[in-house]
């Protein structure tokens, strides 16, 4: 029986669609292999659609994806200080309104370390952890405003928005991945500080921990986490924290594993309501872009995650040994087709020899 | 001429008397020499203290702070999980209260590496920076709260402060210290996301640059600079940011420089409408306190950073000469009061080959 899903595939800016083209590659060759088939969408939205068009995301466009039973994304962004792009336009009207209207309440990015990698960290040990963002709500929720806007008295609020609904249903996901893993959960967060929305995600980890009682449970505050990440990122299994703070230790533990052109992410909506969109963690890197050099690694790993959420673990696996073996194997500087393509030759063995 | 000035000393919890009776060992060498003295008021404060009178910071204690010319801390806070300590207490209602009441809007937090010290870096490099980290606003005002508390529907919320006086301020210290030094400021922020309170910060970094015409500006997001912190973090000279960022980015940058145990920092009030405080940048460190083993190193340089803002920036310079001996000449592990003394002895030879 041949599976047959559909894909929103939105390359977007930058190196965006360099490290699709491979990823979609990559799936193609493991789609295959594995009698399922993957009907591509693509969608051209981004920071340079925006500039031609004036639109960003419109409502229409939003419906059609949501139609789809996933979405692979590249990366959004125009080059750094365009002005001809409002801070935070693409961010908040694009990438976090798909993130929010399509539910995507656990952000998960995966961190290991590979010996033949160089990690700038002397001694980063055997580094295998999953941070579990929160993805729909915390300080991301865009509630704020100014007030005496452009005058020497302005007021500029943010609001962070947690509610125990949002914080309960990312906290028991993490528990189960934590479950599934090696049974240590740590929660992030700044209790110290932040004690209203502290109190609530302190409060709602000990509620559910008694559901899961071989899951070993610990807390650190933000700041802390960050000196552990550099000092004994070997210590973390699962990681549960807001949005903003996974935002924050997931580019930090990129950098720890040798660089965010490895580190994969899945936008997740558990309860299927709406398609999962699986992205690099890295940006559109406008200074790389168009030269051909963009590690692909990334979004072949997303790939990955994607398969795993569609329930094709096999695939997924395959994948994520083909890039352990391509890491295994790395010499010098290979362009990004170059790496796509050792990747799905790599696929295409694992398959011959089964 | 003898100057003289008076010292609130707040020992706190933990490990904080240990490396205080070695600030203060520090200061009384480096005051003799300079012709300096010093009258000590030690306050007893923290979780201790709280534990046995109820007490946090009586408003009388603080009048009383208010009337000297600088504070000295050791560090405050109990064993993590101590259910006689309600969350954030201390931290709120004694620290926090110490750096809003009197104003600290500038958080000072140096960081440096010393070849002899192993940073969990591979290759730091020469890194020399600074973080003025603002103190006074942000997300650490206190505003938000819980809705429906401890219910299935709860929302609990953090308000973020910022206004265009507390930005400006900070910013303008920021420039004048780039000026100073390397002539480089780095904006960290998350204006992507946090729309608006970023808009305020660059719009006021940006309106304040054209005073500082040698001052090169660049900007970037918080999880960026975590990256960057780990793979170059000699490319910064001065960081200013907002209070929750720096109080992240300043436990990386300890990590980094090979240990938050030499990390210093200063609460300052520019304006000296009120006492800055002076304290390490480490915490009471529950689990090695009583043994006499913390490093004091964090807390004489925040004795330096003290006599820098009093205007005894020559006792400051000896102490910051006594410690980079120190730390080059460091074979095995010694105690915390071995350590002083190496760094009080230092500072002696110095005054006697002057
Ligand atoms: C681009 C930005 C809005 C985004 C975020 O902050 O979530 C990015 O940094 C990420 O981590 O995916
Ligand atoms: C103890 C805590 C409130 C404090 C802070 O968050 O500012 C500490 O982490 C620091 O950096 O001085």
């Amino acid at each position: 029986m041949t599976r047959s899903f559909s894909l929103a595939v939105i390359p977007g800016d930058g190196i965006g669609p360099e490290v699709i083209s491979e990823a979609t590659r990559v799936l193609d060759e493991v789609a295959r292999a594995h009698d399922v088939t993957f009907r591509q969408t693509p969608y051209v939205l981004g920071a340079e659609h925006y500039l031609e068009t004036g639109e960003v995301l419109p409502d229409e466009t939003l419906a059609e994806i949501r139609g789809h039973d996933a979405i692979l994304l590249g990366a959004i962004g125009g080059k750094p200080g365009d002005p001809r792009l409002p801070a935070g336009l693409l961010e908040r009207s694009l990438l976090l309104r798909l993130r929010f209207e399509l539910d995507h309440y656990v952000n998960l990015r995966p961190t290991k370390t590979y010996s033949q990698v160089d990690s700038p960290l002397r001694n980063p040990g055997d580094v295998d952890f999953v941070v579990v963002r929160e993805g729909t709500e915390g300080p991301y929720v865009g509630n704020g405003g100014r007030f005496r806007a452009d005058t020497p008295h302005e007021v500029a609020t943010e609001v962070s928005l947690n509610t125990a609904f949002g914080v309960e249903r990312v906290v028991r996901d993490a528990f189960a991945r934590a479950q599934a893993r090696r049974k240590k959960l740590t929660l992030v967060h700044k209790t110290n500080v932040l004690v209203h929305s502290g109190n609530l995600w302190s409060r709602i980890v000990a509620a559910v921990a008694p559901e899961f009682p071989d899951v070993t449970v610990d807390y650190l505050h933000v700041d802390a986490a960050t000196i552990f990440m550099v000092t004994d990122p070997a210590r973390f299994d699962v990681i549960v924290t807001d949005n903003l703070f996974g935002d924050i230790l997931t580019d930090l533990a990129g950098a720890i594993s040798g660089g965010i052109g490895l580190a994969a992410s899945g936008n997740i909506n558990p309860d299927r309501t709406a398609p999962s969109m699986f992205e690099p963690v890295h940006g559109s890197a406008p200074d790389i872009a168009g030269q051909g050099i963009a590690d692909p690694t990334a979004a072949i790993g997303s790939v990955a995650l994607l398969l795993d959420h569609l329930g094709v673990p096999e695939a997924a696996a395959q994948i994520d040994r083909a890039i352990a073996a391509d890491i295994s194997a790395r010499t010098g500087k290979r362009t990004t087709k170059e790496v796509g393509e050792a990747i799905a030759a790599r696929v295409a063995g694992d398959v011959a020899g089964e």
